[in-house]
């Protein structure tokens, strides 16, 4: 175990009705609200109205501003700085799924920063404060809710590009599984393909002496297929969707990753295919693990004999170690097909002459900074296309 | 899974050397400190010195107060009340282990109370400002480091409370490996039976559908188990150290037990061992949980079934649930041997006679007030003196 450091503020409030209590929750911090949400959904759910009454009922006054899309744009990020230091807002809500939740941030961020927004997430300035933000949560999937990680798209330049900092985790979560009962079935596969391949991206490490951490990887991972698999049977089944919730917000809010080096290349890959061609983020993941699993899993085969024995259930003999794995890899993707994900790039639209140039804006080779992606195998460009390949 | 919230804000820092940040992690919080720890132990492993180092670089003035002793006293908690007030301390900060942690958040409590700080221990006023506290731990078991509980030991009453408040949750809390490798064996057995009872204490409910806490229950269960009978081997190995410590901390910090009713029966039974007769608090749990879990585990076998299997590896044939039980028990005994052990209450110099009057002091029936323990089966006097004579 490496040494490490972790502090998870955001106050967690989960389960049914605990909607109406975010007035009262955020009235400690926030004299003027800005309210940030996507699209009619909030609305059709009644949690629009339902914030807007807990918030009158607080005495917290309140400006709005939606239109959030997925993959969030750094227009409506501009825009929404520009509204609050207008307004002299004090406070950003979000409520909505992990976009609007990373457009809540950026905008937190922006406020508060002189320059640029675009320069935190570009790597070109340095985040020093944020405005104070809380998070309702309609969508289990970023983990956004508790992470101190916001990624945004811009999308002039056709850049996807994240930041972290505990200065961007909400002061306030509130997470009602109720909402997820009325999700389309393509939300479940987007949201669990990518709670997986945040734990994946902490679990594929090179560093050893890892049992507690490797245990609550796989035993959340488990947890989170079982009851994916429930919802994709019965979407309203509330239960189930509160272990998927609650697994993606463990997923995303550090503690899986502790003590032990990251990988995090699937997401850097993701957010090309995100940036080429506005593809839903967790569907690109549930393309692009199963490839990355076998163009890297013999640069440490053991910890890949791990994940297909405790996480994929594979008991076979253990004198055939890649037969091991790739079986683990194969069942990895029946069950993606299992809760309504495809596996190939060319499903998504993409095809093979974009894989050069998404692969070197992944890598840095593009900019002419090849610095490479990946923590468990240090993927160059060159890695890169061959993995688009293996799913093209 | 049933409703809740959970807020866990402590900054916790681990691994080796961090006691050397201690200055620099509390310096926003302290302009001056009380430095509570016990007795020679801290001194001789160098931890009082390089605090006092930390501290003085950072400019931050310190009083101290030492002598605390395992299950804490309550007269010490007013001497650093008074000393507190006397000298203007606006921090504490506690170096050692649960007990030091637990007195140290006593005093925090007591400098802002008004009245007897007892009182709050005993439920008789509420608990509404403590001063700010940090930990660094030197010895893995009672979690008291991330945790928002305290467990006070009032001698002249021989009545051993505990309260529970996230306003004594530390900011801070270090935990270094190195000092746990130090330690004699008889505190790995300790420290191991308190941090698995911790989470025994979430794990076992008439809860349904709670699979990721389950799950984590069970994976930190068996890391923290597998890791023990390494340090059993050799008390220097840190690795192993380092995974039971990190065991113990979210075994106690809130995560392991949400959105699911606990039970607290052997710990509200222990508290009796220890205010009678001084017994290590790991001690007792040791002889107590194997008691208790053949005593109750038939009101819900299959979650005993579950524990035998998914903990303690138990594999043989589903047909005679009773058996996997109690071999299941009875490899838990075994493990507790293994890690040095007693498994009777005679053992810990504890007989028969003592057994009604701790038995109605655990259970309220002493004070004319029996409200029972115990959430997975409710226990009152006489099933608590059964469960005595059980590990008699």
């Amino acid at each position: 175990m490496q040494n490490f450091e972790i502090q998870t503020p955001t106050k967690l409030v989960f389960g049914k009705n605990t909607q109406h209590q975010i007035g009262e929750l955020i009235k400690p911090f926030a004299k003027k609200v800005l309210l940030h949400y996507g699209g009619g959904s909030v609305k059709k759910i009644g949690l629009y109205d339902d914030t807007k009454k807990s918030l009158e009922a607080a005495g917290i006054s309140f400006v709005e501003l939606g239109g959030v899309v997925p993959n969030p744009r750094l227009s409506l990020v501009y825009e929404g700085i520009e509204l609050c230091k207008k307004e002299g807002v004090d406070f950003v809500l979000a409520i909505g799924g992990g976009s609007a939740i990373d457009s809540a941030k950026a905008i937190a961020v922006g406020v508060k920063h002189e320059g640029d927004v675009w320069d935190i997430y570009d790597d070109k300035a340095q985040i020093t404060a944020a405005l104070p933000m809380a998070v309702i949560l309609t969508i289990p999937a970023a983990g956004s809710e508790m992470s101190g990680n916001s990624v945004v798209t811009n999308e002039k330049l056709g850049r996807k590009y994240g930041m972290g900092s505990d200065l961007i985790r909400p002061v306030v979560a509130i997470v009602n599984p109720e909402y997820f009962t009325s999700l389309p079935l393509a939300q479940l596969g987007y949201g669990v393909a990518d709670i997986m391949s945040h734990i994946f991206e902490r679990y594929f490490t090179q560093t050893t002496k890892c049992d507690i951490t490797d245990g609550m990887c796989e035993s959340i991972l488990r947890g989170v297929m079982k009851n994916a698999l429930l919802c994709a049977e019965d979407m309203s089944d509330y239960d189930a969707w509160a272990e998927v919730g609650l697994g993606g917000i463990i997923a995303h809010n550090g503690w899986l990753g502790i003590g032990r080096a990251q990988d995090w290349a699937c997401h850097g890959m993701e957010h090309e295919l995100s940036a080429y061609n506005d593809v839903a983020h967790g569907a690109g993941l549930a393309v692009l693990t199963p490839a990355w699993m076998k163009y890297v899993y013999k640069e440490n085969i053991n910890m890949f004999v791990q994940f297909a024995v405790n996480v994929m259930g594979v008991t076979q003999s253990f004198r055939e170690p890649d037969e091991i794995v790739l079986e683990g890899i194969s069942r990895l993707e029946e069950f993606y097909k299992k809760i309504g994900l495809v596996l190939t790039l060319s499903e998504l639209n993409i095809q093979e002459p974009a894989f050069e140039d998404m692969a070197k804006k992944a890598t840095g080779a593009y900019f002419g900074d090849e610095h490479g992606i990946g923590g468990f195998k240090k993927l160059m460009w060159q890695d890169v296309v061959n993995i688009f390949k293996l799913c093209k």
